[in-house]
């Protein structure tokens, strides 16, 4: 358990956190904007400076992009490791005339601090310096070895920070990672999200005659390579809408009753939600609930679809050539491979005469699913409640998060904890994005006990 | 018959008439540029000229757009009218690097006349007014009362004929009416075109979402309007080929055994059309040969789709709405505003929950059919057996003509020759169109002789 002292001494630093999140969020760490680069920098080498003073042996790693904050800071070898993760990189704040005040003036209204990078994740990074900041101020060492890395391209994708895990294998070894770059269930609603989906996103093109042809002079002569692309991807989904690529279903592993029970109780307001979407029913598979649809059931959706005239009024053509993209949701134990695999023979099965088929692979991750039933969850399930004086809930993300499953898989670590402080409604990646900083605060204080609980 | 004096006169001058098409074809009379609104308007002077040599009471005749030119030679009332249509405007003509010889600079190689305008439609509308001349030469008199009628607005869709036509009906009233505008079957074929199809052309818009959505986070719950789409246009038509929508065969008209000998009979290479085309294999109804398919059955082909994201590279979203253009080909008896009710009725049918679908109408045409079994067929084919020196084949086109249908519609004359001089390789609407100087003389004897026929 983490000392009352500790707490009190967090509470009582509470307007100085403030000021530190303020200071931090000034820079406009931009990191897509290359005008930006020594703005992005500069919050690097503060980082830094914040982690030397809590007596981190750190390290800026440079990158083909920009520059990986690291430091550790340990203890007693005989204690466990906690690694932190978090990014100093914000998104770009456009449309900055719908900030109701600057994106890089920090403002305080009504208990909620805005500005760019409040929440994504400037100040939920922060919660685990302010932690250490007051476990130090009070017992002048930290109860496991802690290792943090920052990195600066998050808001880009992490180009770089797979190679560097790899990399860094060894430096980075861990027992735990700790990762604040979500939110809660919802305000008020503590949550540690153990599930992730993957994502495999392909495109498909089709191919007919070598130019597009007058509808008059050929309609009838050849296959019109638009109507095929609608006929496969009329045919990869079922009318249940259900998935009907063969095979798509094999690996995902069934629900535990216990689980279907839980995601059953968390509230979902399909009326708001209906309302917020401005769709009149939603639709999806009929045997689960929409908790289990949004997050823990594998889907397909295709994302963008291209081919022939789509200008003003009327052009009389069979086109060339058309084109979609394709995104499936993965879940345990689907793998990317495999489904690609399946995709794409599928696809090529479809193929009428007269057209040719062209299937790539764009992007793509593999499911996550972190065991629930281990020390470190109860820890941090712990942890939450000595910050938020709440229990958490446990779910799944219907998206995917590609930094865990490097992690998982580079360090070989499945004690992921996927904490968030913030709330849904923070507007990460919006304009007026904001951090409460009653969370703010709470999640200092999940920090702080988190790092306790581990110690044990 | 034509009496063979005329036939003479008009070798005697085939170097003039060259001379003269030559003149017409100077003029960059691209009716689509604004820029060359004041070239238009010196062609159509030109014309006008031209038809006031030939004793032709003219007017110019001023629309929204550009003029219409208009004359009549009445010699006789006891005599039948033939009505003349052809246009002096001219497609764009680009790209102009690819012209051997530059567009506006009339140029002679290898028997054949290099020019914008050739063959569409100058050289084969000038036949008429030499054929006349010729006539009136030998004779000082024509053997049937003319009327011409030569727009400037062909290549842009004759936005101003339709209501030309409705507000002149009497002025325009006619016996029977030739058209020069097409081409013969093949080269060293000549025909006449007796069957047009028609045309639907829609645009189908789905709705989903009021705004793209993540498929990560909302993938399994919502409907997808691209997918929705999709497998709508799939249910168009049928695994072999045939349209699906209810009652889309029902006033199709059952083609004579005569008339699908005659077609199966007409040559098509369809080995040189796949090499032509880059497809491995033409596709379409089995029960019908490929002449038939493609102009004597009707088609429905998608000319264009769009939805989500088309970029490079991936982004994972569910679109908020997709959308799609589909060309319908209508052969007798099928009727535009039947179709598209069964269109709409058959799309709103198909619309699932979770969406809006919306069907706009964007250009139509109904079929034509001319009835081959009348005197001014019988005439047209004698005069060309004069003009070319071989029978005409009878073929149907896969294309639509709207202004046929107008004349047909408008001025109520059913006798409508469709008399093609030019070769379908003469490039019309590419670069280096060009104008066969055989055919152009053939083209002018047989519009003498069509004369002479009509007078009987």
């Amino acid at each position: 358990m983490v000392p009352q002292e500790i707490l009190a001494e967090i509470e009582a630093n509470r307007q100085r956190h403030v000021q530190e999140l303020s200071e931090f969020l000034r820079f406009p760490s931009v990191s897509t904007d290359s005008s930006h680069a020594e703005d992005v920098r500069k919050t690097a080498a503060w980082v830094l400076t914040k982690l030397e003073k809590l007596g981190f042996r750190t390290r800026l790693y440079e990158t083909e992009g920009h520059p990986v904050v690291y430091g550790h800071r340990f203890s007693n070898p005989a204690l466990g490791t906690l690694l932190i993760y978090g990014h100093y990189d914000v998104q770009p704040p456009d449309p900055w005339d719908e900030w109701i005040t600057p994106p890089f003036s920090p403002t305080i209204r009504d208990g909620f601090i805005y500005a760019r990078g409040a929440t994504d994740n400037k100040g939920q990074c922060l919660t685990y310096f302010q932690a250490m900041e007051a476990i130090l101020a009070v017992r002048g060492e930290l109860p496991v070895n802690v290792k943090v890395l920052v990195e600066g391209e998050e808001e880009i994708g992490s180009p770089n920070l797979g190679p560097f895990l790899a990399k860094h294998r060894e430096e980075l070894e861990t027992d735990v990672i700790a990762i604040s770059d979500g939110s809660q269930f919802a305000s008020g609603m503590p949550a540690i999200t153990y599930g992730l989906r993957g994502l495999c996103y392909l495109q498909v093109e089709v191919e007919g005659p070598r130019f597009d042809l007058h509808s008059g002079s050929f309609g009838g002569l050849v296959a019109n390579p638009i109507q095929v692309l609608s006929q496969m991807l009329a045919r990869l989904k079922n009318n249940e809408g259900t998935v009907a690529i063969p095979g798509f279903y094999d690996d995902v592993r069934t629900l535990e009753p216990s689980e279907r029970e839980e995601m059953a109780r968390l509230p979902l307001d399909e009326a708001a939600l209906k309302r917020y979407l401005g769709v009149e029913q939603l639709v999806g598979e009929a045997d689960y609930v929409s908790m289990e649809r949004k997050t823990a059931r594998p889907t397909l959706d295709v994302s963008g679809i291209w081919g022939g005239f789509s200008g003003e009024g009327a052009k009389t053509i069979i086109p060339a050539r058309a084109g979609a993209k394709v995104s499936m949701r993965l879940v345990p134990d689907q793998r990317g491979a495999t489904i690609n695999e399946s995709f794409r023979s599928f696809v090529h099965s479809l193929t009428p005469a007269g057209v040719r088929t062209k299937v790539s692979e764009l992007h793509g991750s593999d499911p996550v699913l972190i065991d629930r039933d281990q020390e470190a969850m109860r820890v941090a399930a712990a942890a939450i409640e000595v910050g938020f004086e709440k229990s958490p809930v446990f779910i799944r993300e219907g998206g995917s998060i590609p930094i865990v499953g490097m992690f998982k898989d580079t360090l070989g670590c499945n004690s992921i904890l996927l904490l968030g402080w913030g709330s849904p409604d923070d507007g990460a990646h919006s304009p007026n994005e904001r951090f409460s900083l009653d969370d703010f605060q709470r999640g200092i204080r999940s920090a702080a006990a988190l790092m306790y609980g581990l110690a044990r």
